[in-house]
C-alpha cells in the first residue's frame, strides 16, 4: 500500500491493524506459555461453502499435553477441590487454560484482549498466599480461570467493543463483577469478542473481525457474547461471563452447544461496562444483565452460589440474596450440592409436584422441524421421568402477551435512537457490518419521555397478562391465589443455528428480558439427518405468521438453503421461570440436562 | 346563592359540595351503625391560634361502648385470634371499627370514601362462610378491618385524590393490593384523605378540605397519607395502607405518633392507583411504594408476613419472597412471632452483633434541639441494652451522597413537569392549595429522555457511594468484603411536627426512596418543656447549611414561632436498611420500639 492510499483510507483501518498486532503480541506473551497452531490445522479464512464445515473444536485436545487436557476437562467442583488440596497450583491451572485459550483464539478468533501476563501473575500470587497461609485459599473459587465479555472493564486494558474509536483507551477501574470474581479467587484470563454495536447475533466487528463457530465455520457463532460462547465451548476458559438483553448470552450458548444463563436483574453485577448509550439510560428503558456461559449446570450452580450472595456488597445494581442456592433455602433439589442424580423438585402442583409448562410457537414465527422435534423430545423425556423427579408437564397455549412482547421489547431497546453508537462508529469512518446494514440507522434521535412512558405502560400491561395467562395463577375454592406453573420450556429461536448473517427473530429470547424473567439455554443434541426432512416442504397447516416468519422460513426453503448445512449443529431448549425465581430456574436447567443428557454435560469427559 | 352567582363560580366548588354531601350520607349509612359526635365535642373549624391545640384523640373512647373500645384497642394478633376462634364475629369487629372511623372523620376530616355498607356486607359474608365451613377462616387476616389511601382503586367508588375533575367517576376494578387484602380476609372500611397533587406534606384539597392532627389541631397532620395516619392514630382502622415517594407514609406516621413502614419496591402491590402523571412514567424515573401505617410493630409484622409472600401472585410490580419473615428465614429475632421480648439480632459485627449506625444531620439542615435529643436518647438506650440484644451502635459521619441525594431525588420526582396534574387541576378551575402555591408551576413540560438518563446516572453514582461510605462495606485481610453496618437510625425531619403549612425539607425521607432503601417511622415520645429551650437561641456552632436550613430555623426562631406549640407533639426516629433488606428493617423497628417504649405500642392499652 502506498503512503498516498494510506492517507486516504478511513482511520479505523489503521487502528484495527495496530489493535490486531497488539492482540497478537499479547497472545504469545509470555513466550513460556505461547502455543502456535500449525498452519495446516488452521481453517480457511474466510470460509467458503465449498470448504465445508471445517470443525475445529477437537484441535486443542490434539495440541495440548495430557495434563493440560485433563485440567481443562475437569468439572469445576473437581478442579477447585484439587486446587484447594494443593494437588494443583493456580499457576499450573492458569497456564493450561491460557494455552487452550490461545489455541481457541487462533482457530476461531474469539478473543479481544488476552490477559495472559496479568492472569499468570495473579495465579502466582494466589499460590504464594496459599503457601504462606498454610494451605488456606483466598476465596471459594481459588485459582479458577475465567473469561469475560469485552465490555467488562479491567483496569489497564481497553474495553473497545470492537469499535476503533474506543481502541487504545485503557479503562482506569475494574468492573464490580471483575472485583467480585477476583475476591473469590478467580483469575481472568481473557476478554472476548462481540459484534459491532452489540446488537447483532453475529460476533463480527471492524477491529477484531469475525468469531467463528467451532463446530461448523459456515454457521454463526451467535452474539453478542459470541466470543464467550466459543471460548467456553472450546474449553478455553473454565467458565465465562457475558451479558444479555436480546439473547446475547443464550443465543451464543445455543450456537455453540453450551449452557447459558441470563439471571434476573440484580443477581450479578452488570455495571462498570463500556456503555453504548448515555449513562443512566437503562434505568429509563430496559436493563441488560450479566450471566455465565458454561459447559455444565454444575459449573453454573457452583459459581452462582458464590457470586449472588455477595453481589450487593460489590454493586449498586444487585440485591441481597444471602441464602441463594444455600442448602435448605430453595425448593427441594437445590440441596443437591454439586451433584446430579436423584434430585426431586417441589412445586405448585396439587400434590406438591413441580409443574413445567411447554410453550411452542410464540405466535410470530412457526417452529422449523428440528426445533419442534427437540421441544417435543424434551417434553416426552420429562413426562417419562415425571414420577422420579416429581414433575408434571403441561402444554400451554401461546399467550397473547408473549406474541406482543417482541415488538414492545424492540421499541424499548431502541429508545435512544442509537445516537451514541452512531457517533462512535462515524468517528473513525467505520462501515456497518453486514447484519447491521439493514438494521441500524444513523441519525436516530432519543424518543420523548412521554413516549417511553407509553411503552413502559404497555410492558406493565403485558406483565399483568403473563401472570394471568402463563404462570396460570389460579384461585382456589377459598379465593386464594396459587401459582399454576413453576417453569416454562420453550425454543430459543424458531430455527436451528443458521448460517452466518442469517439469524432472524430474537423474540424468543428478548421477550424474557422485557419481563425480567430468568432464562437459560440447555443444549440437548446435534441435528441429525432425519430432522432435515429433505425434500419435504413445511406443513401446509403452518400458516405464515409475520414477516419475521417469512424470513425464518427462508432458512428452511430448499430453494434458498441447503438444509444439510445444519447437520451436526447444536439443538437446545430454553428454560424460563418467573421474575427473580433464579434458584428455580437453575434447578430446572439441571433437571432438563440430567433427564436428556445424563449428568448434564455437553461434551466434556467427566471425572468427578 | 343565586343561580347567577352559581353560574359564575368555578365548577370545582359545586362538585366539592356534592361530593361532600355524598360523603356525609355514606358516613351515616347504614343508620344502624351511625354515630353523630355531639356538637360541643367538635373542635373549631378552622382552628385559630387562640383556640389552642384542641386535642380530639381521646374523644372516640368516650363515645363508644366498652365492647367497641375493647375491640378497637386489641393488638391485631389477639383480635385475629378471637375472630379465628369465633369469640368475635367479623360483623361485630367491623361495626366497632366503622363507628370509630365515623367519629374520627367527624373530629379530624380524615376520610374521603366511607365504604361502610360495602364493609359490613363483606363482614357478614365472612361470618357466613365461617359458619358454613365449620369454623374455617377465609384467610389468615379473616375479619380484619383496614383502610386504604384514596388513590387505591376500589371498584364502584371514586379515586378522586381530592381533585374535582376526578369526582363522580367510579373506578371499574380493584387495585391488586385491594384484591390481595380481601383474599386474606381483610375488610376495607374506608379510603382516606390526601393533599392536592399528593406532593405536599399537609393533607388538604379543594374537594374534601383539610385533615387535622388529632393531638394538636394547630400542627400539621402530615401527608400525603395524612388521612391514613390520623385514622390509624384514632384507632379508626386496625391498620392502614398508604403510599410513599417523598415521605408520604413516614411523615404522617411521625405527625400522628404511629408506625409507618415504607418497603423497598416489590414487597407490596402499588399498582391500580389513580395516577397523577402518565401511565408508565415511574418506570423511567422513580417508583412510589405502598406500605402500612400501624399502631404497633407487631401489627406491621403480622400483615407483612401475610402480604409479601403472596404479592407477586397478585401484582406485576412485586417480587417473590416466599419465606418473608417466616420462622427461621431471617436474622435471629424474626423468629419471635408476634411477640416482643428477648429478641436477639444477628448481624455483621466481628462477633455476629447487629451493627446500627447513627446518622444525624443530612448536611442540608441542622437538627433542631428536640430532634437531636430524641436521636441521642435512642442511641443511648440501644447502647445501654447492647448486650441483651446483641447490637453495637456506631456514630456515622454524614455521607456526602446523602447530602446530595435530596436534590437528585427532587429532580427525578419532577421529570414530567407536572403536566398531567396541571391539566386535572385546571379542568374545574381549582386554585392551588396554600403549600403548593409557591411549589407547583403550571405550564411545566416533560424533560428530554437524555436529561432523565443523566439524573439516573447521578443516582447510580450516589448509590455506589452509599455502599462505600454508609453501609461501610469493608475488605477483610483476605480481600473479602463484608458489610459494616446493618441498619441506620436517623431523623425523619430536622424539625418537630410543624404548624400547618410550615413543613419544610423532605430530604430526610425522600432520599431513601431514591436509593430504594426500606425505611420506617418509630414513634418515641412526646415533646416536653425541656426540649423547647425557651429563650435560648440555636447554638452558634450550628452554621446555616442551605436555604432549606434557613426555613427550618424559622420553625425555632422565637420571633417567628411560639415554640410552646410543639409541647406534647410526637417525636419519632427513622430506621433504614439497605435495599430489599425489609426483614432486617422490621426487626430493627421492633427493637427500637421495644428498647425505648417497652413492648412497642404507641398509646394502646395492650391485651395480649
Amino acid at each position: 500500500m502506498t503512503s498516498q492510499a494510506s492517507s486516504q483510507e478511513a482511520p479505523y483501518l489503521d487502528i484495527a491493524r495496530r489493535k490486531q498486532a497488539s492482540r497478537l503480541k499479547a497472545l504469545h506473551t509470555p513466550s513460556t506459555i505461547s502455543v502456535t497452531v500449525p498452519s495446516h490445522l488452521l481453517p480457511n479464512d474466510p470460509p467458503t461453502p465449498s470448504s465445508g464445515p471445517q470443525p475445529v473444536h477437537h484441535i486443542p485436545g490434539r495440541l495440548l499435553s495430557a495434563t493440560d487436557n485433563e485440567i481443562t476437562s475437569l468439572p469445576l467442583p473437581s478442579l477447585l477441590h484439587r486446587l484447594r488440596t494443593g494437588d494443583l497450583t493456580a499457576e499450573t491451572v492458569c497456564s493450561a487454560y491460557v494455552r487452550r485459550a490461545s489455541i481457541a483464539q487462533q482457530l476461531t478468533n474469539c478473543l479481544t484482549e488476552p490477559l495472559f501476563i496479568r492472569a499468570l501473575e495473579q495465579a502466582r500470587k494466589l499460590d504464594e498466599s496459599f503457601a504462606k497461609e498454610g494451605g488456606k485459599t483466598v476465596g471459594p473459587l481459588h485459582g479458577l480461570p475465567v473469561s469475560v465479555k469485552d465490555g467488562f472493564n479491567v483496569a489497564g486494558y481497553d474495553s473497545s467493543l470492537g469499535l476503533a474509536s474506543l481502541c487504545f483507551k485503557p479503562t482506569m477501574t475494574n468492573a464490580p463483577l471483575v472485583e467480585l470474581l477476583e475476591s473469590l479467587g478467580c483469575v481472568i484470563i481473557a476478554k472476548t469478542n462481540i459484534p459491532q454495536t452489540l446488537s447483532s447475533l453475529d460476533s463480527v466487528n471492524n477491529v477484531f473481525g469475525r468469531t467463528y463457530n467451532p463446530f461448523n465455520r459456515l454457521l454463526t457463532a451467535g452474539g453478542s457474547s459470541g466470543g464467550e460462547g466459543v471460548l467456553v465451548a472450546m474449553s478455553g476458559s473454565a467458565i465465562g461471563f457475558g451479558t444479555d438483553i436480546g439473547g446475547s448470552i443464550r443465543v451464543p450458548a445455543m450456537c455453540n452447544g453450551v449452557f447459558g444463563y441470563k439471571p434476573s436483574v440484580g443477581r450479578m453485577p452488570y455495571g462498570g461496562q463500556q456503555l453504548t448509550s448515555v449513562q443512566g439510560l437503562s434505568r429509563t428503558s430496559v436493563q441488560a444483565v450479566a450471566g455465565p456461559i458454561a459447559r455444565s449446570m454444575l459449573d453454573v450452580e457452583l459459581v452462582m452460589r458464590e457470586i449472588v450472595p455477595r453481589a450487593s456488597l460489590f454493586a449498586e445494581d444487585c440485591i441481597p440474596a444471602p441464602r441463594f442456592l444455600s442448602v435448605g433455602a430453595g425448593p427441594r433439589g437445590s440441596n443437591s450440592r454439586h451433584r446430579y442424580g436423584g434430585m426431586k423438585l417441589r412445586g405448585s402442583g396439587a400434590h406438591g409436584e413441580f409443574v413445567i409448562g411447554i410453550l411452542r410457537s410464540d405466535g410470530n414465527c412457526q417452529l422449523l422441524p428440528p426445533i419442534a422435534n427437540v421441544i417435543n423430545e424434551v417434553a416426552a423425556a420429562l413426562r417419562q421421568h415425571s414420577q422420579r423427579y416429581n414433575v408434571r408437564v403441561v402444554d400451554l397455549p401461546t399467550p397473547k402477551a408473549w406474541t406482543r412482547s417482541q415488538s414492545v421489547m424492540s421499541k424499548l431497546m431502541s429508545v435512544d435512537g442509537g445516537a451514541t453508537m452512531s457517533a462512535m462508529i462515524k468517528e473513525t469512518g467505520e462501515p456497518l457490518v453486514p447484519w447491521m446494514e439493514t438494521r441500524f440507522k444513523h441519525g436516530g434521535k432519543p424518543q420523548p419521555l412521554t413516549r417511553v412512558a407509553e411503552i413502559q405502560a404497555q410492558r406493565e400491561q403485558l406483565e399483568r397478562e403473563m401472570i394471568r395467562d402463563v404462570w396460570g395463577v389460579k384461585t382456589d375454592e377459598h379465593g386464594r391465589k396459587t401459582r399454576g406453573v413453576d417453569a416454562i420450556i420453550c425454543p430459543l429461536a424458531p430455527h436451528p443455528v443458521p448460517e452466518i448473517e442469517r439469524y432472524n427473530a430474537v423474540g424468543y429470547t428478548s421477550s424474557w428480558v422485557l419481563f425480567d424473567y430468568p432464562a437459560g439455554t440447555v443444549p440437548i443434541r446435534d441435528v441429525k439427518e432425519s430432522d432435515l426432512e429433505l425434500g419435504q416442504e413445511l406443513g401446509s397447516d403452518l400458516k405464515v405468521l409475520s414477516s419475521w416468519d417469512e424470513r425464518s422460513r427462508e432458512l428452511w426453503d430448499e430453494k434458498k438453503t441447503d438444509r444439510k448445512v445444519y447437520l451436526g449443529s447444536k439443538l437446545s431448549v430454553q428454560c424460563v421461570t418467573a421474575r427473580l425465581e433464579d434458584e428455580k430456574l437453575i434447578n430446572v436447567m439441571k433437571l432438563v440436562s440430567e433427564v436428556v443428557q445424563g449428568r448434564g454435560r455437553a461434551f466434556r469427559g467427566a471425572k468427578m
